[in-house]
C-alpha cells in the first residue's frame, strides 16, 4: 500500500476516542492525522492522556467541519450524543467516511430514538443511509459503505450471542432475558457519583432498570433477524473493574433442539470470523480473557431440568465495544482483512 | 441477663467462623468459650487472623464432642461439608444448641443432597429435625428450636426477594431465573486459581452454569411456600470484590397486578423485621450498601413492555448470608430481640 | 449514666462525618441529635447515605450556631477547609463542645498554615486553645479539654509509629522520610479526575510530592516531642483501595539500639492503650487488619546492613484517622473509658 | 528479513511466560516454535490460558534440552529459582541463545546469591558470562551476546530512577532508600494465602521487609556504576492491583545541584532512549499510564526544605520488569532497534 489513509477521530480525549486512537497506532495502512476535541484545543493530547505522551505528539484540533474534509479522508466520531446529528451528514456531504461511535444513528426510528435518549434525533435520510456496524452480522452491509453507525457495547456483546439463534428462528423472542454487567469505563470520562471510586469500588448493583436506551437497539437488530418485533428483559449492571462486559442471556427456544446442534450453529454461523471464539461445552467466558482485545467469547448450556438456554457472551466494551469494532468496520468498508491492525491477543493477567 | 450464654465456634478459621466470632463479640448475652479448628490446634486464632490480635487471645481447640460439650451451650458449625453430618448428632444428643452453617442439613431429601453435593447425605432423622433458619420466612419454627440449619448465601438473597410473592401464590413459579453475583469470599479460605487475586481481579465471568448446589435449597424453599414443584434457572457469578451477593431475579406473575401493589405486599410481608428494608420505586440496592451488616435491601420493578417483575435483593453474604443470620437465629431460638448485637450499621464507604 | 449527651454532626454528608454517625450509633452514652449540611439541608441523610436507610431518619438541619446551640452539648465538624475557622469560636463561646476533624486548627503557626493550605489561618486566641488530640501522645491535655483539633490521618498514622522514639530523644529529626500510602477516601466525596473509577482503579502514583498539607503537623508534633526543628521528608500515594493507610517510615537512630531495645521502647510506650498494637519480631501490619476500626498496627525492623531503622504503621483513615479518633477524643475529654463504643474489632476479611 | 528467529519459551505457564508469548506474536522476525512446560506438557497452552484460544494453538512441550536444540534458536527462561542454573549451559552449549528471566544468574556473586536466594547458585563460569540486561544501561554489552541475565522486577524500576545520577557519581550511595510497590502478578501463578483475593484486595502491606533477593541486584548495578560499595535499605509492597511497580526513591546528592541540572542530566543520559520517558517538573508518573507496555516513566522533585531528592519511577512488572526487556534485549542482541514489536502504546484506562 502506498498511501495511508488519512483518519481523525472526534472527541479524542474521551477513552472510546483515545482507544481508537491507540489501535490506529498500530495499523498498517492509517495515519492519524487529527485528534479532535471541542474541550480543549490546542492542548496535547497527551496532556490530558500522559499514556501517550511520546507516542502521540499531536494537539488537539478544534472540531470543524472544514479543518476535517482538509486533513481526513475517514472521521471516527466519539461523541456525545447529538454532536454526531449535526456533524456527519457535513462529512458525508464533503465526500468523507463517517465511523460513529455515538449512539446518534444506531435506532432507524426517529420517534424510537427520542423516547429513550430524550434528545431530538437525527434527519431520518441519515438515519436511513447508516449501516449499523455489528461486523459478524450485518458486515456484508459495511463492505463498501461510507456511512458506518458503530453498535453500542452492551448490544455488541448481546447481539453476538443471539445472532445465530435468531437468524435460524430458533427463540422465542418474547423469552428474551439479558442480564448484562459492565465495567466503569463504559461511563466514560465525565465525572459523576456513580463513577467515583469510592462509590463504586467493592460494589455492585443494578441501574436503569428496564430503562437503558440499549434496549430498543437491541430488539432492532433482533427483529431484523428473526422477522418479528418483541420487547425484551435487558438490565445493566456496574462491575467494580475498569473494563469488560458480560452479559448472560436466557431464552427459550421455539422447538427442542440438543446442546450440540445448538454448538454447532454457533460455530458454523461464526466460520470463518477471527473475531468470535465458541468456547467448548462446560466451559464459559471470562471478561478478563478478551482484556484489550477486540475477541468476543461465548459460552453455552442448554438446562435439561427447565429446557431453557443460557448464552454467555464477554467482549472488552472499549475494544470490541467501541473502537476495535469500529476499526474494525474500517476494514472492511475498506475491504481490507477485518483482522488489520487488530490481530493482537489479549493481555493477561 | 445474669449468665452469659458459653457459645464455641467450629472452623473459626475460616471467613464465615471468624465472623461469628466478631459478631459475637458484640453481643451482650453470648461469650465465645471456644474457637476450634482442625487444622491448627494449640496455635492462636490471632496467628491467622491478625486482625484479631488482642481482642481474641484464645487458642484454637482441636474438633472434639466431647470437649465441645463442657465447654459450650451452643456450637455453630462453620465447616466443609460432611462434617457435621457426623458432628451435630453428637452435640444435639448431648443437648447441645446447634447452628449448622454448612450445607449438610438444608436439603431435606438426602438423595437430592447426593445428587447436587457428591456427597454421602446425613441421617434421614436428623435432615428432618433440622429447622432451616430463613429468620424473616420460618422464623417462628425457629424460636424454641434446639438445631438450626442456616441457610447458604445466595438463597438467602434470592428468598427474602421470592418469598412475599410466593407466600401468596403471585409467581409462576416455573418462570422463574436468578442471575445471582457473588464476592470472591463466598469461596471461601482455601486456595484455587479461581480466588488467585491475578486471576479474579478486573475479571468477570459465570461460574457452575445450570450446575450450582444452592439450586436445590431455593426450589424446597419455594415449594413449601408455593405448593409447587418446579425447577428454576439459577446462574452464579463472581465479582472482583470481596463481600456481597446482588440477585437479580426475573419472574412472570400468574395475574396482573401493579407495582404499587407488589410494593405493598413485600412492604407488609417484611412489616417489623429490621433486617429487611424495601427501596422505595426507581431506588435499586447496592451491595456496598449493606456491606459488613445483616441488611438485605431489596428493590423491584414491574416493567409495563414486558409484564416481567424484577427483584433485586442484596446482602452481605459473610454476614446475612451466613454469619449474621446464624446470630439472627440464636437470638430467635433463645427468644431474645432478633437484632441483639446485630443492630448497627453498614460500613460505608 | 442517666442522660445521653447530645452530638450533632457538621458536614455529615461527607465520608469522615457520616463515619462519626455511624460510630455514635453504638455509643453507649452519646445521642445523635443533629446531622448537619450546607449542601442539602432538609432532605433525609439517608438519601445520600442509602446506607443508613431506617437506621438514621433524620433529616439534615442547616449550618446554624444557634441552632446548633440548642440541639447538641457537642458539635463534630467534619467540614471543609475555613469552615471551622468560623464556626468554632461560636459554639465554644456558647459553652458547647467542639471537636474539629478539619485541618484548621492543627496548626498552631497561622503563617505555617496559609503556606501550606493556602487559606486564611483561624484566630490565634483559639489556635492556642485548641488540644492537639492525638489521644495516645497528648491524651493528658485532651482530658477535660472543651476544644479538640482532631489530628490528620496521614499525621496520626506517622506520629504513633514516631512517638516512642521521639520522646525519648533515640532519633535524628532530620533523617526522617515518611513514605506513606492512603486509600482513596482520604480524598473525600468530592468528584475529582484524580477520584474517578477508570482513573484510579489498578492505578498507583505519588500525589503533591514535597507538598502536603500534612507535612507541618507531622513536623510540629515531632519539634514538641525532641524538642528539636526539623524538615521531614513525606511523600503521599494513592492506592486503589477504598480504606487505610501505610506509613512506611525511615529513621536514623542517634545512638545504635538493638531490636529488641526498640520493641521494649514501643511497648512501654503503649503499655495500656487498647488501640496501638505492636506486632511481633518479623511480622508488619497490614491495612485491611484494622478495617473499619480504630486501631493502629505497628511493625518494626532494623537493619542490620544499614543501622537504619523501619517503622510500618497502619491504619484506618476514616476511623482512626478521623472520626474513631474524635470520638476517642470525646471519651477522653468526658473521663469515659477511651475504648467506649469504640471496641469492636476490625472486619476481615 | 527472509528467515524467521525461532523461539522456545521455557515456563509458557506462567504470568512472565505467557507474556513472553503474546509479545512475540506481534515480532515480525520472530516466530514462536515451542512452549515449555514441566507441569502439563501435552496440554495445549490455551487450556491453561484461554485468552490464547485459537490464536496460540500450540501443545506444551516437556522441558528437554534436545528438543530445544532441535526446534529454536532462541531460548527465553521463565522458570523458578534453579531451573535455569541447569539448563541455560546445556543450551549455551549447543550454541542458542538464551534470555534467562529468571534469577539464577542476575548475582555474579555466588555466595551472595546463596546468603539471599537460599538456593544453590550456578556455575561461576556462567554466571561470568551472563551479561546484565538491563537494556539502557548495559545495552551496550547486550549487543551481540548470546546469554543474558534478564533484570528483576523491582531492579530495572529502581535502577532506571537511579542510573543517571549514579553514573554521574553525584549520589552518596549509603543515602539511598527504595520504597517499592508492585501489583500482585510479580508474585506469579503460584497459589499462596498472599496472592489469596479476599486476603489482598483492599489490603496493603509490606513484606520481606529488609529481606528482599532483589536487595543485592541493584547493590550489584550500583557499585558497578558509582564505583563504591553500599547496602541500601530496600522495601517492597503487595499493591491491590495486577500489574505494575513504583519505586519512590530518596536519595542525599554529594554535591549541592539545581532541580534543573538534574532533569537535564535524566533527559542526556536516556536520549534516544525510546522507552524511559522523564516526565516534566511537577509532573509524577503513574503505573497505569504504562499497563501493558514496556514504558519506564520516571518523574523527579528536589525538595528545597531538606536537600533530599525523590526519583518516582513507574513500569509494568510483567513487560519492562520481565517480559518486555527480555524481548528489547533479543533485539540489541539481533542488532535489531530495540523496539521492534515493541513499539505500541500502554493501554488506558
Amino acid at each position: 500500500m502506498s498511501t495511508m489513509l488519512r483518519a481523525a477521530i472526534v472527541g479524542a480525549t474521551g477513552y472510546s476516542g483515545a482507544e481508537v486512537v491507540r489501535l490506529l497506532l498500530m495499523h498498517p495502512h492509517v495515519a492519524v492525522t487529527s485528534v479532535v476535541s471541542s474541550s480543549n484545543p490546542g492542548a496535547l493530547l497527551s496532556d490530558g492522556f500522559p499514556h501517550l505522551k511520546q507516542i502521540v505528539t499531536d494537539r488537539l484540533d478544534a472540531v470543524d467541519a472544514d479543518l476535517l474534509k482538509e486533513k481526513a479522508d475517514v472521521v471516527f466520531l466519539a461523541t456525545p450524543h447529538g454532536v454526531s446529528t449535526e456533524l456527519s451528514p457535513k462529512l458525508l456531504e464533503a465526500g468523507l467516511k463517517v465511523i460513529d461511535i455515538s449512539g446518534d444513528f444506531r435506532l432507524k426510528s426517529g420517534e424510537v430514538y427520542e423516547q429513550w435518549y430524550k434528545h431530538k434525533p437525527a434527519d431520518a435520510a441519515y438515519l436511513n443511509k447508516a449501516v449499523y456496524g455489528m461486523s459478524e452480522v450485518f458486515g456484508d452491509e459495511v463492505r463498501g459503505a461510507n456511512f458506518i453507525s458503530n453498535p453500542g457495547c452492551y448490544p455488541t456483546a448481546t447481539t453476538l450471542g443471539l445472532a445465530p439463534l435468531a437468524a435460524k428462528g430458533w427463540i422465542d423472542p418474547k423469552s428474551i432475558i439479558v442480564d448484562a454487567k459492565s465495567g466503569v469505563s463504559g461511563a466514560g470520562r465525565g465525572l459523576s457519583m456513580t463513577t467515583h471510586y469510592s462509590e463504586i469500588n467493592e460494589n455492585f448493583y443494578a441501574y436503569k432498570v428496564n430503562k437503558h436506551q440499549h434496549t430498543p437497539e437491541i430488539e432492532q437488530t433482533l427483529a431484523r433477524l428473526t422477522g418479528e418485533e418483541a420487547a425484551i428483559t435487558f438490565t445493566t449492571h456496574l462491575v467494580p473493574m475498569t473494563r469488560g462486559i458480560l452479559a448472560t442471556i436466557y431464552v427459550n427456544l421455539k422447538e427442542q433442539h440438543s446442546e450440540e446442534e445448538i454448538f454447532e450453529l454457533f460455530r458454523s454461523y461464526y466460520a470463518g470470523r477471527r473475531f468470535v471464539r465458541i468456547r467448548d461445552k462446560g466451559k464459559y467466558p471470562a471478561t478478563k480473557e478478551v482484556w484489550g482485545s477486540n475477541y468476543c467469547d461465548i459460552g453455552l448450556s442448554l438446562d435439561p431440568r427447565t429446557g431453557r438456554l443460557t448464552v454467555l457472551s464477554a467482549i472488552d466494551n472499549v475494544v470490541k465495544g467501541a473502537a476495535g469494532q469500529a476499526v474494525q468496520n474500517l476494514n472492511l468498508m475498506m475491504g481490507w482483512d477485518e483482522a488489520t491492525g487488530l490481530a493482537f491477543s489479549p493481555v493477561y493477567p
